[in-house]
């Protein structure tokens, strides 16, 4: 055996063509969004019981803990980065500073557009008690929080890690919104399995989405050439979006205040205030012969 | 950049209201539920590989364990609901204890519950070998598992750990389930990600549903003004509802044995003994050009 | 108290019939992922950040481990089987040696089509930046790779284990691909949460498959008795299915190079190049009169 | 340098002759060592703050599990030594699982004479404050319980573990007492560090040894061939041994009641009732000339 | 086997009285000497390798997690102290409080101090490289910082928790300082192992201490009954004294700058600048006979 | 009190005088150790219990593993001590990879010294059942592992982690052996709590080292001008030295297969082949009138 396994494990060897370098650390990114989520929302995902006291000192601690570990792997990323790239222009370390003060500095005005998520989410979900259940238990704002985030290091050109963190929040909760997307304030997803938002995607203010729903690209053959084209829907404001309903294409506009109901697939646009809904027609019924017992 | 950091730090400090107190711990609350399992499903779920011995002292034990755990965790969401409602009728020590107590004495009879939920299993799903592995891997029967022991909890007037509790499920299994929902006993979920079963739902005996299903509301925009009443469909005995199928609301009635198939879309009440199906029609099938090579 | 705690542990442990003997460790068969992953896609999935050194020695020294643990664990599966089937052929040890090591000398052609599959996934999302990004991050590479991982086991005869990998997979990723199922190479699943891929499925070459798609069985009323049939569909090459779309039943064939809309439900078979559109009508659209703010 | 690499591993892999085989685990038998004293005393060591409930359950389970691991751990050294002596005589599995049992029937006979042991701690040391104290942090009572525990072992013929556990011990404590030893009731040691106690070594009821003391052998220069022959002091009831003092030879008794001083270096029998002190003669004191300044 | 078990967990659950409570958690007082090692001397025992940033934050919140959790173990001890000696006046919550502030605010003083230890141990051992493996390495002063720490919280009347603290750095160290002993600054202990310094020691400013070195009671044989007499020696300013050496009796006065020579046994005063010797006479050695070959 | 705390923080803040920079990683030295002990003595040390395969892929792993960490750590202290130092000769990432090469390089000898070492413990102790047992077991050979491998480090320049590894084999056994000591082969240290062995000792082949052995200097009132003189004895070869014997002096010279008893002081230089003893002489010995009853 000794010697098949040998020969095994040059067969593995020697099919690997180059390893990877300066790759960032996946579970030092999900401690990161673990330590901005306890920034975001204190008191409700300390590891310990006891309430927090002296929060000035907590927050700054906190914050100095991710302001350390975020710049390390951005600094990672960026070198990575580099090496595919052959891109290679300011330093990768003070870039890596440079984004990550930038990025903490937009902490408090996430937190803001947060809460209005958390105010939107107890508006339109009769079965929530109150805001702190939403912000312990819900997976919607798990992954809108997360989304945000990793929106903002999107937008600072940050490579890999943005991706990331949303594919983390999008495990948890089977919600996958691509942090290049766009999307206002007072947003709200319930229960959320199987929700997909697109990169190019834009998304007003209040608005609603609910499990299933896909805001997508009408084809993808074009494959890599499409990077960067507008191939996802734009939802104005106060739109709302039910359940297992499909949204395609760049150029769809769902308009302000409309309602797309349950298991629709929509490919053009929809004129604002419109209702849409294809509920199964009754002469789709038919009786049953067999006998359930 | 310290002085930056110091103004970053207080405007997040200052941006926060009041800390939540009182909240329960979810780690705490995710081991109460690996105990309730274990002490269901005695040998699956052990961290070691050794078989169980001496099962009394076995059992006795994780009961011991989970009683405490349960009445403080119990103890801390009725002092936190006394915080936001004000109302503090009963002391919440005495009632915890008062509530596990009725909790764990009713720990057989969930467990013959769910054995009907295996069997149904085993019966509904060829692909099933045996019921140790329906027990052990299908994501369906830890769903279900989850929601019977937060309903009773929820029965109980327990505030928010029921919640946290079947969001642990939802986040492992894709399947969320409102604790508030009743359901009867040889329940089978297939695969089951993406099925949303809301809080007003009632559900018979021997009922299937699969991957995708949601049992919803037909609206929320009433929003908080709605809680407490009935929102989500009744399903009786013996349905059969398909992959990625809707139905919606409160006085929505499936009726013994119907059978709903895949991808509609119901809002409306369906008699016993119904088939409904909305098989794609053929004429919707056209002939493509391109060549996918 | 005690003395109903004494009774209610009595009615505990009484109400067990007999318990399981020889199962597989869940957690240890979630190890043997990480290894085997490890293996398959060097240098991503490290828990220390350190670059890998001495590749040959780190190989051998993971295969080795890996080695060790499946054996054990299929030994077990064997053992455990044995004492439900009453079967009891060759010996447990000596066929899980052997099962094993056909296993791993299986792993240096498993890794060359799942590299198939990050191209294929490359060429299909212009969101990906590159294959270092597809390894890391996306889910329907994860669940591929234990799929292809789980299905070799299966065809080796090994019973439980494959089951719980792809469930393990089911739960991070929210796809679930049976481990019967046969699938070729250039496979991409696009963010994936909510497909399922029945046992019995067979799919070809470069097939593209989108979240929430359904490859199931038209009917499970059989229950038992239909195991061993084949109930789910065939895919040909090229076939490309949309999100949220189900295909069922044994017979139905997707022929060469069809595209199947979203949302759609196919029970029959589709010719060679077909496309398949359900396009929600315009005419199910209603001007609202609800004003939304 | 790869080259040199590979040949270093070479040259140590080379340098090994054969592995052993069956050797017992010292992590688990730490887990058993700590499993055993909880069940000496309750209350004290364990990992949760809680107050322990329904203690006959909490006991029972820990006995089981301690059950099954020293069974485990004994089988091994068995095997192990099988694998040294060539002795192959009862089988191991057997043989493991009735010194276990023994063993464990003789706890609540160890937990009396442990209790003794604290009873004379507490008479001795003016320092003390309570029983609870003693238990809690007196590192003579931890090593004289895991030696007491060892001697069980060691009387049952258990290679290699008893050994494991008493050094175990001394690292802890600085303690060393050889499982061979034989030690009756009351037995109280102060400080401890430094003490040997060695295997032939016996001692009466009523004894007090002080940091440094050893009871060691006069000549170790036989080596192996000395192997069962008393070689160390026997100390009868009532005797003290202060600090820092040495008496050696398997010859030589401390008679009843005698007092050993600091300091003193015994090689000969000391009649019962006598005190031995070698106070520094005060000639011995001289005036310095150095100003400590 | 399983009526003996029963058998053996009844003989032993009956052999115990009654539990105790309200005890300390030993886990968690060594995170609070761990927590206080960190903000005594930051840098050196940090978990994770990176440099620390926002210093004040750091040690706020550091100073903040100690709080909360010494102030709760002291509320235990003082319960569990009622729980013994009947005794209960003030409030013990409230007087956790008072005692866990004014400890903490003692913190900058203790620091001052242990600086002046660590310079007294680079002056005092040429092999001492510089204050940072000092800090880092040296037995010493991890023993004499726990002590100064325990010390603190001794003369502030908490039961215990010093004595656990001691304990442990005694176990780590083989350095066995009560609490209770009042020890002057500059204080020096090199290697370490085996020194016992007892609980009515004084120890004077600039004094120097070597391994296996007791300050001890003449008898121990009042007992219970010499509590708060003073039984161990004084050591004034400027004393050293060398390895393995007794120092007995609390009316024993180390005079001013006095050295006492390694294995003295001394039980009466020492005038101040006096030199103690007692090497061992060359009339003491003996050719020998034995070839060591 | 917030006022109060925030001033205590300042107060700590302020005392600090700067943070140092670049420290190696204790835990990570200790992680060191351990992998370096699991490639001296294969098999005993594993977490797991299954035995060992594969054994050079294995070596080859923990080889590659303990580089990578060793160089980091290496480049850190040589990078601290620059800051200490000033001095900044050969780059530190250069010198930190020779010194790692050539230290890794000399595995193979070290094995070998240390099998004698293994060799001479069971030869001088007729407690040892075997070799296994004492590898497994005996802290001596702990002792004498970790310093020969921080002697290594030592000569070849490395500054404070050497310290750092046999402070940590102190911490654990109670025995000093301070790296830069020059020590021979056929080394054994029995029992060995409180056994110090000085930065210059010197010590030969075949030599025997009983618990409590002080190798110190005379005097180190010189402090750290004393820096590299000589200050501890030598002890030539086949000497033995029992329990509490302390000898001092750089200049006292130990001469070839003399024998030392417990409990002397040694001074000045002892002639080859004599046996020095200070049995205490029995005119010490005086009748007790107190009755131990």
């Amino acid at each position: 055996m000794n010697c098949d396994f040998n020969k095994l494990v040059s067969s593995i060897v020697d099919s690997y063509s180059e390893l990877p370098e300066f790759l960032p650390n996946r579970a030092i990114i999900i401690e990161i969004i673990d330590i901005l989520r306890r920034l975001i929302f204190p008191g409700y995902f300390e590891k310990e019981i006891t309430e927090i006291a002296h929060i000035d000192y907590h927050v700054g601690s906190l914050l100095s803990e991710v302001q350390s570990k975020l710049q390390h792997q951005i600094c990672r990323a960026l070198l990575h980065d580099t090496t595919i790239t052959g891109k290679c222009g300011e330093d990768a370390e003070q870039r890596s500073i440079k984004i990550t003060n930038e990025f903490l500095s937009r902490i408090p005005k996430l937190r803001k557009i947060l809460l209005t998520d958390v105010d939107a989410t107890l508006d339109g979900d009769p079965a929530a008690r109150n805001r702190h259940e939403i912000i312990f238990a819900y997976p919607g704002i798990f992954a809108i929080c997360v989304y945000r985030l990793a929106h903002e290091l999107f937008s600072l050109g940050v490579p890999m890690i943005p991706r990331i963190m949303t594919e983390y929040a999008h495990s948890i909760t089977g919600i996958d919104i691509h942090p290049g997307a766009v999307i206002g304030h007072h947003f709200f997803i319930d229960h959320g399995t199987g929700v997909v938002i697109g990169e190019t995607t834009e998304i007003g203010n209040y608005v609603k989405i609910y499990q299933g729903v896909t805001l997508g690209a009408l084809s993808t053959r074009g494959g890599q050439s499409l990077q960067g084209k507008k191939r996802h829907p734009t939802l104005e404001d106060y739109v709302t979006v039910y359940s297992a309903t499909s949204i395609f294409g760049g150029e769809t506009v769902i308009g302000r205040g409309a309602v797309i109901g349950s298991n629709a697939f929509i490919t053009s646009s929809v004129a604002p205030g419109t209702r849409v809904s294809i509920k199964t027609p009754e002469h789709k019924y038919m009786q049953l012969n067999t006998n359930p017992d």
